[in-house]
């Protein structure tokens, strides 16, 4: 054996039993019994102990330096294994177990403070965590930027400065079309009535199947916060019910499909490599995002929808297929990042992304937050946050210590709008499979084109060559700014 | 740290390791995509390593040399943790690594020739098998009996020619019952109709709450082959539904409240550590056998289900409880162990006892097999084996190495007749309670006086203990003759 063949084989079994680890965090937010919390944490705990033994065995360093690589993805492997071990290594071991232990506490005190909507029972917890945080991003950065170092977790190679500088350029527009909308005379009605849960599921899993969900290769179950899980033969989704609003449940399934579908077209010959995942948190959220936004709440797919409604379901109550199409793009005021559309959704995003990257930088303290945050919203909104639960406390994000994963939401828009145009462009006949309910040449390119690659190429390159051009905002505001123009007659 | 907490420390952990493993397999056996099997193949193999790795760690060795336990606890922790590390260590890892590819493999090559008929597509794999298991059985007997050293991995303490004599002392008896009932004039019929699935699963939950059940720390779900798993927090059952036989449903569902209410009835001052477990496979037998059989199948729990039977389905066709406790009952000549009764289960597996005992020592071939089965089954049954999916190739236990594990099916049937005797002399009200649905005061005193202790104490002096005086298959025995012989006018 090579030290090559040496340092891959270990990789894949440390590949393997983290995907165990994902596979029982699946397990605790879908099936667990309620009262196997401690155990659960307990077998957690003995999974994140090993992984972490493995993830700086010093063998891996010496693997690296006699390794070999032959080909550009043996190259890109070893480089991918460099630098989560370079990453593993940064970061003391006490330091590592401390924030599992804060942030596996913080989550509950966190949902408590947002159940009582009592801030000041959760700040002096997320203080404690952005002091380690701090830290780890101290580690990590070795002298750089450190919001950079952790944003760098999720989004390989993105930069906080250019990131702002793309923000700042979307956000007048987006503000603009926000009010425009707002303003319109003609305003959608919503949807009323109840509709019943079966029903609700059967019809999203039709969606799922109509964009490409490989249902041997995965499942579907009930969860409070829907989300998908696991990768190569295993990727899961999950999806929620609100009776009287079946398109949670339905966008939210092709969301997950999104992502799910990511991992299913990643080429097998990865599949337990360090090539084996979505590459990036923004290049993941641009597949779930392009299936639900700019492929799923289309006119043609709505159309299809629309008469699947309308068989399923007793009365709709919509008139026609246009109508339908309007209300599911519906634009409201609302505090909740999760609940926005497409329009406001960036804008949520961003004002997290501003606010941690000052709580990073230690110019604003955990003790002025909510202060800001509402300051903040009214700004970008016009609307004052009326309670806690409905502003600092909405996102689960900073009690589990995610700092720089809020822009890769908004990124993932991006790439989206850019990937789309080009998607457009290459499939000028899609509007006529989709108004069949028929997602699969659009599949078909995300996956010939971006999806099969998996970790091969770095996110931004993937995004360029995928979507033929440098990545920009102006796809996305373009694709927007027409088609809510259309939808509200501006 | 004394050298006996970091023994129990670095335990705990391999405890909670193994607990995950053990989800893993609930999890491909319920809930796993079917696409799935090489990827779970792959994890559950990491998992084996480093499970491997810790059982076998020197540092054990030194803990254990170092640890000065204080109270009984502790010194059978220290006690049970040896003999594993002793086990462990005694069988080389290239072996031990064999054995798990080897049987991995050949339960799809058994589960093949099973479908196919064909032996001669699987004895060769068997054959390969059982030279690594004597191998394995001579480093672990270090010079004792091969075949004890096997049965010692799930029934501690015991011995072969012990069990040997205790099936001989058994066999004329359920042979002579067995001839008895099968010539009775009067035989019960069988259930006619079918039975909704979901009726049936509503019925199987009622009787798992009846025994006793916590929903909180455990669920149902459907399985090809029902079996039990998990401990603590997380111990789940299975079921299957046949709609032509509810039967087949509602007493795999008791059979496994029984294995897991063992598990959930441990002290939970053990959990996580080598007491918490349920002490032997025999134990663990006594337990689901007892809820299925000497409770679940008495006159006065069928008095309940009858008429709760009667209520769920439009039309059981039965005319009252005495002839419904009689069809629960029925005895019919059949080739299947799984599909046995009461009286003649304990046959099928006793020759499956002689007939691996044969195989470990080397006096019977492998290419010989098929040949003993048949003649045995022909004399204990008085039929001839009609094909070999029906005979030798019935059971996956010898194609997934469990050679030593049979016994403790039918060892587990003679301590549940034991328990039913101590249970019933100290709960003279019993049948009141079980006619009204309500098992609690067996579950009760199962729990009191057997669950609790978890791994105290040997499998035998446990049973003992709890039935107040030596296992004997007296009452067993009497159990069946007196059971039988009313059902059947004998």
């Amino acid at each position: 054996m090579s030290a090559y063949d040496d340092l891959m084989a270990f990789q894949r079994e440390t590949e393997a039993l983290s995907s165990v680890a994902e596979r029982l965090g699946w397990d605790q937010e879908t099936v667990m019994p309620r009262g196997a919390v401690e155990q659960r944490a307990e077998e957690l705990g003995a999974m994140e102990t090993v992984l972490h033994d493995r993830r700086t065995d010093p063998r891996i360093g010496e693997w690296l330096d006699a390794a070999k690589p032959q080909t550009e993805v043996e190259q890109r492997a070893v480089e991918l294994i460099a630098r989560d071990y370079d990453r593993a290594s940064r970061v003391p071991s006490k330091l590592a177990s401390e924030l599992a232990r804060q942030t596996s506490l913080a989550q509950g005190i966190w949902a408590e403070a947002r159940l009582n909507d009592t801030p000041e029972t959760f700040l002096p917890t997320l203080d404690a965590i952005l002091m380690l945080k701090r830290e780890e991003a101290a580690h990590l950065s070795g002298g750089g930027d450190p919001y950079d170092a952790l944003l760098d977790l999720f989004e390989p190679g993105a930069k906080a400065a250019e990131l702002a500088a793309l923000f700042d350029a979307m956000r007048p527009r987006l503000v603009d079309l926000r009010e425009a909308i707002l303003g319109a005379e003609n305003q959608p009605p919503a949807l009323q009535g109840t509709y019943p849960h079966d029903t609700q599921i059967r019809l999203a899993r039709d969606c799922a199947t109509a964009f490409g969900y490989d249902w041997a290769r995965g499942r579907m179950d009930i969860a409070v916060h829907p989300f998908s899980s696991g990768r190569w033969q295993d990727s899961r989704i999950t999806t929620r019910v609100v009776e009287t609003d079946p398109f949670n449940c339905i966008y939210s399934t092709i969301h997950e499909t999104g992502h799910s579908g990511y991992e299913q077209g990643i080429d097998e010959d990865y599949a337990f490599t360090p090539l084996g995942r979505g590459v990036s948190m923004g290049v993941h959220e641009s597949q779930s995002r392009i299936y639900e936004n700019q492929l799923g709440r289309g006119r043609a797919f709505t159309g299809w929808l629309f008469q699947r409604m309308g068989e399923a379901f007793d009365d709709l109550g919509v008139a026609d297929a246009d109508a339908f199409y309007r209300i599911v793009n519906r634009v409201t005021p609302g505090y909740i990042r999760t609940e926005s559309d497409e329009v406001q959704y960036n804008l949520h995003v961003m004002l997290r992304f501003d606010l941690e990257r000052d709580l990073v930088a230690g110019k604003l303290s955990v003790e002025d937050l909510p202060e800001a945050w509402n300051a903040r919203f009214l700004k970008d909104f016009g609307v004052a946050v009326d309670r806690p639960a409905n502003g600092v406390l909405q996102d689960v994000h900073w009690a589990v210590g995610l700092f720089g994963y809020f822009p890769t939401y908004a990124l993932g828009n991006v790439y989206a709008g850019c990937l789309n145009r080009a998607l457009r462009d290459a499939l000028p006949d899609l509007d006529g499979a989709l108004a069949r309910g028929d997602a699969s040449p659009a599949t078909e390119w995300l996956r010939e084109n971006l999806q099969r690659h998996g970790g091969l190429m770095e996110p931004r390159a993937l995004i360029e060559q995928a979507s033929g051009g440098e990545v920009s905002p102006e796809p996305l505001l373009d694709y927007l700014e027409e088609k809510f123009g259309r939808i509200y007659g501006l």
